[in-house]
């Protein structure tokens, strides 16, 4: 009420006009002198002008150097796939690089599967559909059919596939089936089904879950209920890459929300799935902006 | 993934089932000895339960006592209207209380009006609809028309009136003559008009807004340009009870959310939007739970 | 340096002048209707005057009840004896009532064990001689010699009693007898011995530790360690009551801090100890001034 | 309690580990391309490593570029002069920079000028000598003798200079002539004088102010007073370099904590002082580590 509207433009266009020019390296290598030096004077020769960088070692000596930067391209020699090639003959075979050179605007493809709470999921549909999450999503895959209005209803392929005790392996293969091709990430948006280390392999590190507990405390079932019979004054969530070790895999995101006697049980939940969907929704954003690094049963994550 | 979906209700079962035998009494008054033993006394004499206490005095000398209780009706030994009227005999003369009995049952009737920004409407929406916040919203009033698909979809009826220049005051009573006898509370859910005087004297400490500031600081325009300007670690929302003086008004809740140099005046606006809707939810939910007493410019707030 | 100092008291010497007049009454009993009216008709008949109030129940049907209420002196009737006695026999006894009632002048005895790290216990130290926490610290007692400097520049008595793998049952032992009659409280400042449950039963409900982790997260050694193993983003602190099992005691207070994977080992301790003495001192606090109550293996802390 | 003494190094002796080979390079300039390629060139072939990177672009078309970058010594090619020499030469001058090397074995020297209140002072000395903040501190200066004994306790001279209305510009030239080639950084510990521009001065951008509010909310006199009768629900305290504008300097830092209705003005003050030893100590140490900037009248802050 207090101030006229801003007549600038909205964060989802501001974020489409920055990634059409945005670029992004992401490197994993041994650590040695001279890296950063390499990189830079690469890209720097090929007119690309970094404007953001992030760099982290995991030992000062003989650990792992971890590096990703961001830069434009409209001043760019050479085509992207020419860049490509020559970074990997010139620079990477040189000090043995995993990387990954992605354009911005290239937005990931996110399946979500989905059991019967809606709030993960509705944070992540409102937010792609509106422009503030680069992502598109090919499908909704999800056990049980009551979320199929809110999903079709913004034009997402909803499909059901039914989990019993006896069908487990043939519904993984259906939804492999349906995701084959379709998606770069898929994301357990409380989808509460275990999946199986064969499932897990077909997306290494590209499974992104939120557990409803402060790992590692309450691993297993109803953590929230064992945290109310714990008496703690803080619950959390915890935002991790699928692994075939449940519960363990390397985390990207965590926060907590402060409680009390007062709560119950079914209070907890309800605060609880605040703090889930806000952890969700960064660790997603920080995999779909080229954020997150592996780094053994950890992720180096270059936020902002 | 790793737990078994809970068996227990919904939050928003769980709320309705607690709703339906819950009343809540209200009282301001002189500080005087006494008070809590004639209050209690009398519930406790026509058969309520006290489960929730809260009180407040002003000033430990001459002050001002503040008094939220909550209890189950089941028990009681009269209708709901003889207790009131008992309370008012009995106990609230005697005191020169102000007071207010009411059932949680009897949601309050939430009007929202909004601009051109969805995030603060958006929420709550999602929040009334999926059960969540204790209101119903009969009509959404807007001085565009950009977010009627948004509101309809819902079932909630949208009136569009243009405000200019010239037709401010003709606006303002077409907005008064739709709310007349319909809503028990006006949210201003990021709507970038100035009420005046008159609109507001119709709903005395009953209209919500969100500033997008952590007042008082940035009061006036373009509050997340002057943050950013200013070079502040933190930005912030207010949500306070609309008065005559512009963004002066009782504040019910604050928020804030770290920045740093590396945010652009748009991003500040992105992240500031996180917060002004977590804090007007709080703000608003608090209202509707009769928790909020308004103190001559400032708030008591039993929160839990 | 933009103000002129303030001409108001210290916070300590406000809190003196409150202390003086101030009483506090705790109770736990089984939940029934008509408590709250009982306990407030009482002190009122007596000249008490009820400054604060706060209540809790910790099931609807047939649970406990859980009070605690602040009252002003000066007016009452009789001697402090004679309200005790008097209660017992006209009200908590008719409600199966434990109860207490505590002069806030009256500041408890806190003896302090502590081992090597010094930040915990320059805390409790600091907070104490400056007036600002209501306790005297007797003694302080450690198996190490290296913290007597710091100690006894403030006059207050270090005991300094090794503890060898052989000597463990004398040791504590030693102990006792030098808090014997001496102490309402010990708080384990970093004390880095498991005290026997011997010890434990002389002080039920009256040691107070502070854990270095999240707990039930990272029990047992090294829990900077293994949280730096596991790659979390947020570690914590933990203040409970000792009890017979490790680690288990009834939860007063947590906190957390946000880390990232740049952060050692040694770093995450740095940082986990501005935690750790945050969290120690709400909680010792919270005991001082009788807002704690233990709910089985849970606490109802009654904040402000 | 739970765990043994972990047998690492103190913080202190860590960190005094790395600093013994850390340095660190401060860079503004206009910024264009190739300056991450000609710096970081220039580092490989004169045998350093680097181990941490930052940079800031203020603006993506001709803004201005911030860079910070730590690197290790022990495989420099050449003295500290000569790398010095040879930046200025070979790198800096062709870019226009403003620069600056440093050494972290090189400890600062941090005057504090201090009136009455004892947190802010407290916690600097606390931490200075307990090795965890890496300053000297050659002197306090105060208008008061209050709080002479806690600073010479730790062997630190205090200087009495009182302030009166009449005296004001030859207590200033006094305490100038203290600092006069003693001091690297003057650090305002609640010093409650106003620095005239002349003193301003000879510090520019060297001299850290805490104020007790949330900048810009509540400039002058009594802050705390002002927050409470506003009604506000958070209250917060800010660190700034001090400019001839009277609480307008950069903003280093800024934090606020939660406050309600309960708390009295005293109370909050208590509460805000806490937040203020927290504020100025990280800005404080963050300006010690070299991570500070002036942008105009912002900082860029490179925190970890």
């Amino acid at each position: 009420m207090a101030t006229q509207p801003s007549s600038d433009a909205s964060p989802a266009e501001i974020q489409d006009a920055v990634a059409a020019t945005t670029a992004r390296l992401l490197i994993v290598c041994p650590d040695r002198p001279g890296i950063i030096s390499a990189v830079s004077t690469f890209l720097y020769h090929h007119g690309a002008n970094i404007t953001d960088f992030d760099q982290h070692a995991s030992d000062p000596d003989a650990g792992t150097f971890f590096l990703r930067m961001e830069f434009q391209t409209p001043g760019l020699d050479c085509s992207w796939d020419t860049l490509k090639s020559n970074f990997e003959a010139r620079v990477a075979r040189q000090y043995g690089m995993e990387w990954q050179l992605t354009l911005a605007a290239d937005r990931k493809r996110m399946a979500i599967m989905v059991s019967r709470h809606d709030h993960a999921l509705l944070e992540l549909l409102w937010r792609t559909m509106g422009g503030d999450l680069p992502a598109v999503i090919p499908m909704v895959i999800s056990n049980h059919d009551d979320l199929r209005g809110e999903v079709e209803r913004f034009g997402i392929p909803y499909h059901h596939i039914p989990v019993t005790r006896d069908n487990k392996v043939e519904a993984e293969q259906q939804a492999l089936q349906l995701l084959e091709g379709q998606a770069d990430l898929v994301v357990l948006a409380r989808y509460m089904q275990i999946l199986s280390p064969d499932f897990v392999q077909h997306y290494p590190h590209r499974i992104i879950n939120i557990h409803h507990s402060f790992l590692p405390a309450f691993v297993g079932a109803n953590p929230y209920q064992q945290a109310w019979e714990r008496g703690v004054k803080l619950i959390g969530a915890t935002s991790h890459y699928v692994t075939d070790d449940l519960d363990q895999g390397p985390i990207i995101e965590q926060n907590v929300a402060r409680v009390s006697h007062r709560h119950s049980p079914a209070e907890l939940k309800a605060l609880g799935q605040e703090v889930e969907r806000g952890v969700l929704l960064r660790a997603v954003r920080w995999h779909l902006e080229d954020r997150v690094i592996v780094d053994g049963n950890k992720t180096v994550v270059f936020t902002r």
